[in-house]
């Protein structure tokens, strides 16, 4: 990667950008009491004032330490405090253990916030002897995405807190959608062969930002098969849940169906019954399930067992990125982070790949060949990973829209429910 | 138990000592944020803001909805939400999963405790039909002594929720004692016999407030025996661990020694290491050892391996009423619940059996004989607990004064080490 | 203790009841295949090999070794695999692996066996220089009750090992009791006041053998009470089911009502449901449940909610013993080891305190004033643990009579359902 | 698949290699007594008894029962105690407690192997009506695959067993290797492009017998990439030990180093330390660790951290078998299963892709595409654990040596270092 002083016009940009980014995860905060930004309901969610204070502490460890000449960090045990997992700058405070800490509360929290955003305004804006550098640009670049990565984090974690209320209080008042009918499902036929997949990688003209995770761009070869043109529903999810869908083992991988039964699984995640209906847990409260609606919240076990259930399979991810390398307009068609919903709409008759709800492929995390981490801890952002974990593609209702592209490689275990996940169907032709 | 109307002078002190009592809830629960009142740190504590809401739910439950015509509860979820183990009133929420639970906040928390002591104070000066029973000044009594035993666990409990803080932040700022000399030890003999011991019982001519686990006053028999003039004190528990007393099994009982290899117990809890310097955590915040104050935070296993290495022993119950039956001014020169301390203080030249800390007799939590507990939900309050504990006598420098007699039994599993827990020595003579 | 030389005649006596003892052990074990002896079914449990080699191991460890010139230990590895749990002579196998250690087999245990024997034939006849002194005698007596009390603890595993297996192999071919009528229910009254409690210990006047846990003899105060002159049977305990015994959280200790619902309890243990009938397995393979019999395998837990149930109590173990005390043909009368039975019969109308089932009392197991563990590692045989144990009366059908007396104190945790515990009532006068 | 009647002389050779097949299970059986062929080590290993049985069993429920006019089970009972893993059929007996069912025990098991023996001979032989169809024909090929792998998993279990055993005893007197020097490490290279992997499946022309995993045959495009000639040496995992490969967290993938630490891993499963020697448990009893002999016993994040380390990688199974698929005669010069050594050997200068260890992959096992499982519950065979494993290849010292073949695929969790589990390093060019 060539070290040159970045464009004035880049660095204009990039202080927008980072003014943005930072605010509007405060915008997210905002509806949430300091009781609400203080608990952790499983291992595997975080405080929202962690996550506030954790993307704060990236930009302090990764740029402000190392680049700004007399810089001060906030306070001495925040790199303990607030350190996730980089295990080449240091120790950290155990994951588990991030609800038992009541300190920094959500004041000390935001003023840590406007700390770290002077630095960064000063760092953006001269600050740095040399100027701005490619190097440096391009680690705000990720700190940004990051900040994004974990404002999506913030609001699946608080659901999940919310959701062991026994009020089941709301986020915010989402804007519920009226009712619609399910629609028409048709497959996107692909001939298969060689496809190209993958980013061109940092550096390369034209490529924009992308995680190291989806390059080098390499080949592919498929056989002939076709695509879903939207989502499973959850009209199609209870069909499969009246034929015995969650009862039968034929219809589950082996681990699946030992963890459906350990933890007694009988619908996706936050949906309960009252009575004779099916309803389900939302940023805005309780809701009624609406049948057309993309079913949300179901693990890569659940939705390998449906896909097998329907006679169909799961796509691999070459093969989604296949279809959405011909289907660009997809992308400005997606329903992605709207404050006023926060919850997946019905396809209607808008077809795209993205948005919605994250979509389960059959593909394992594993290193694109001749993928190299970044150097230094920066490189443990993704590859120490790249085990016992499934892709997701094409972002969904609390991603933003421009942190998202083909080339996306979202994953989770494949017992995970509490992100934003469902499927799309494939079949081979 | 005679139900007639109380007189109106045990009204008027009722009232007094209610507001007293509930005030005394509030001004512990004040130096804290919203966040410290949420987080629950381990299974056994509960979060601040959940003892404030149970507390005032006591009084709902046994008081207000029974006896007060026309009482609307607060919350309709909050029967389940702030019951704490009551099977006889219904389900309830989870004891290890209080702290995921964000809302109510302290705000609304606050808000039910005005709502429960606007209408207690209804009930209290006129609101019943018949006049305030005697039956039901008892319960507000019980519900008064319930209500300082939480203020014990809010303080024992917010202790081990601020530990957890690698930052080691105060509660508040307390009083250090001036450096000082451990007390010389010496023993009280008593030469054993037939001993009255426990509580006339309510309804008793003179009998004060006692808990009903403390009932019926019944003989039992000592052998001659003699109890130590102060409790053991740091000094003396640093010289146990030199001499090996966590390294040592034969100095332990069987379970002990397994509970401190698996949990990694070396001296005890909140005690830490700096160079050669022992240090421990305090609601002050952290403190050198003063080698002259009572050990704490210590558990029965520890506390019996300690008397086992000191060729002494643990008192039983009955040798430790025994002994204060005949020193009843040793109760009025005990230190108890002081907020500018809230630590215990070097026994100096003052002896008493009561206060500073806790002590671990030798005696499993059993009832005595002929014990019946009260009929009705209220009676779950001890009997059932009957299993599993040990008996501890004293109180503690976060006890109240008027919260504490000679008959009172604490008790905890053997295992506990976060109450304000030592040690007192006997033998046989 | 005198250390005189034994008399030649106790030396006789002391070699045939070895060779007597010696002999039970293999006869016991003589029904079970290879196979069987090396399974361990829970962590709790031994396998029958191991309980064959670890009593030889404590002669070799305790006797053998210290004693007698020139022994050579048998193997090099046993002093470590076939410790129990004494910390005082080295490390020690974990206990809960004992069941993956398949050498030495059963062949090598049995010429480790011999091996012993003829050792201690030495032994006890001229093997040692100075004469059988008192205190060697001595440790031979308890070598014998150790191993009388691991042939209980041999029946009592293997049942729980054969029972694991859904054929539900018999160990043995039983005599199965004739149908019988219940036993009235009548109470033996006592008095109360001061009775003496405890054995006289070793060395005194008379004495007879005891462990170091029934010394010293001392006083207890009692209040007057009954003791009911049989135990509680099968047809009691069934309607104690009926009538929601294990559904009512009202009847139980709260430690028990979690285990209960945590273990899903619904009846003892090894009951089970066949139709409308409930059956269970003894060692002579599954039974009809008869209702005239002693109920068994019943936990601490559940003996105190069926006598809460039955408006009644557990007696303490000094109420016990005082009844035994003036009762002592009953220990004639009763029903213990008879390896043509190996199950509780119906009480019929010969009335005794003994035999049959052991008899959960209330008391926790702790020790007597004054007690005093031996000195060195014979030491840890009962003190270290005294602790979250209950204490168990009276033998059972797998008992050797000459293993049993009015001053024996059993004990297990208050969940431990697999030795063959019972229970009989007592009720305030 | 056609259902022909298969010749006569597939019959024939069929009902030899029966023969030979189940001739081998017992041969590996008998250095073990019944004691040893009871224990289960851990929930993943399987007593030895219980292979030879469910191996009986398969052919019993898959074979005799729905082909053999008139046969009769052996035991009712053994249909749910020897099913593995198979839903389709029933009910099964739980795995982690395979170890406590001391019946039926070795002697019994023999007769059910001769009752299932006796049964398939008249099978094989024209007991069926019709003929032996193609279809039944190849059932029995599975069902001595299947035998067969059985028989490695035997070894490999009952090495875990006796490595648990303090006295570390021998399966077998086994040969041990001449002292060698380390071979040479050179690469295989192979230019990449469209290469076919995979097995032509059952029915197609000069197939062979495959698991249905293997195939379809389909096309994968590789970059150009190196093999090793041979797997990483002991002496090279000891270099990487050296230099702090256990204590090194970024060498590790994160999920791997959590488990490292967690379960205290700083060498091979196995191995362990003399003073300042590594020895290493072998079937054979302690050995020195012979630095030339490929390392075994390492899991897949051990096999992964190790090539980061070496800055290699490890290969993906495609690029495993494009390179076997040139080099046939290597499957012949390969060292496979030798009662004499059951330990893998030094390469020498025989250079071969197979044998002596299994290689991890990095790849995930996943269906090929197309993949269907055969239908019923013979389907369950393989396609349900496609899921949080990994992909060996190459077979082992301890696998038949007409059981593997170049499209083999076993897999393992990443965690897993029981099976005779190795690496082979690859890097781009």
């Amino acid at each position: 990667m060539a070290d040159l002083t970045t464009t004035a016009q880049r660095a204009d940009l990039l202080a927008t950008r980072y003014g943005h980014v930072r605010e509007t995860t405060e915008v997210l905060a905002t509806p949430l009491t300091p009781e609400d930004q203080t608990v952790q309901s499983m291992p595997d969610v975080s405080p929202t004032k962690w996550h506030r204070a954790h993307t704060s502490w990236f930009f302090e460890t990764f740029l402000l330490e190392p680049q700004l000449a007399g810089y001060r960090s906030f306070h001495p045990a925040f790199a303990y405090l607030f350190n996730s997992y980089y295990e080449g700058v240091g120790a950290r405070y155990p994951r588990p253990r991030r609800g038992v800490v009541s300190r920094p509360g959500v004041t000390e929290v935001a003023k840590y916030r406007d700390h770290v955003d002077e630095a960064m305004g000063a760092l953006l804006t001269g600050g740095l002897a040399g100027g701005l550098t490619t190097e440096v640009a391009d680690l705000v670049e990720l700190g940004l995405h990051h900040e994004q990565q974990h404002q999506e984090l913030l609001l699946m974690d608080i659901k999940h807190v919310l959701s062991c209320n026994p009020m089941q209080p709301a986020y915010a008042t989402v804007t519920v959608a009226e009712p619609s009918v399910e629609a028409p499902l048709h497959f996107i036929e692909h001939e298969g062969g060689l496809v190209e997949t993958g980013h061109e990688g940092p550096g390369e003209p034209g490529a924009g930002f992308a995680f190291d995770n989806e390059s080098p761009r390499h080949a592919v070869h498929l056989e002939p098969f076709a695509l879903a043109g939207r989502a499973v529903t959850c009209g199609e999810w209870m069909a499969f849940m009246a034929d015995g869908g969650y009862e039968r083992p034929d219809l589950w991988l082996s681990d699946g169906w030992a963890t459906s039964q350990a933890d007694g699984w009988e619908s996706p995640l936050y949906w309960f019954r009252v009575v004779d209906d099916w309803w389900l847990f939302t940023l805005g409260g309780p809701q009624l399930v609406d049948p057309a609606e993309p079913v949300c919240h179901v693990s890569y076990y659940e939705a390998d067992a449906f896909a097998r259930w329907s006679g169909a399979r799961l796509p691999t991810e070459a093969e989604w990125e296949a279809v959405a390398a011909r289907r660009p307009a997809d992308l400005r068609m997606a329903k992605f982070l709207d404050t006023s919903v926060l919850h997946p709409r019905p396809a209607g008759t808008t077809e795209s790949l993205y948005g919605d709800v994250w979509q389960w492929t059959s593909s394992a995390y594993s290193p694109y060949p001749g993928f190299q981490p970044a150097p230094g801890a920066v490189g443990e952002y993704n590859g120490k990973f790249m085990v016992n974990q499934y892709v997701l593609r094409g972002g969904c209702c609390v991603t933003s829209a421009d942190h998202i592209r083909a080339t996306y490689r979202n994953f989770f275990p494949p017992s995970a429910r509490w992100a934003f996940s469902g499927l799309r169907l494939a079949r081979d032709l």
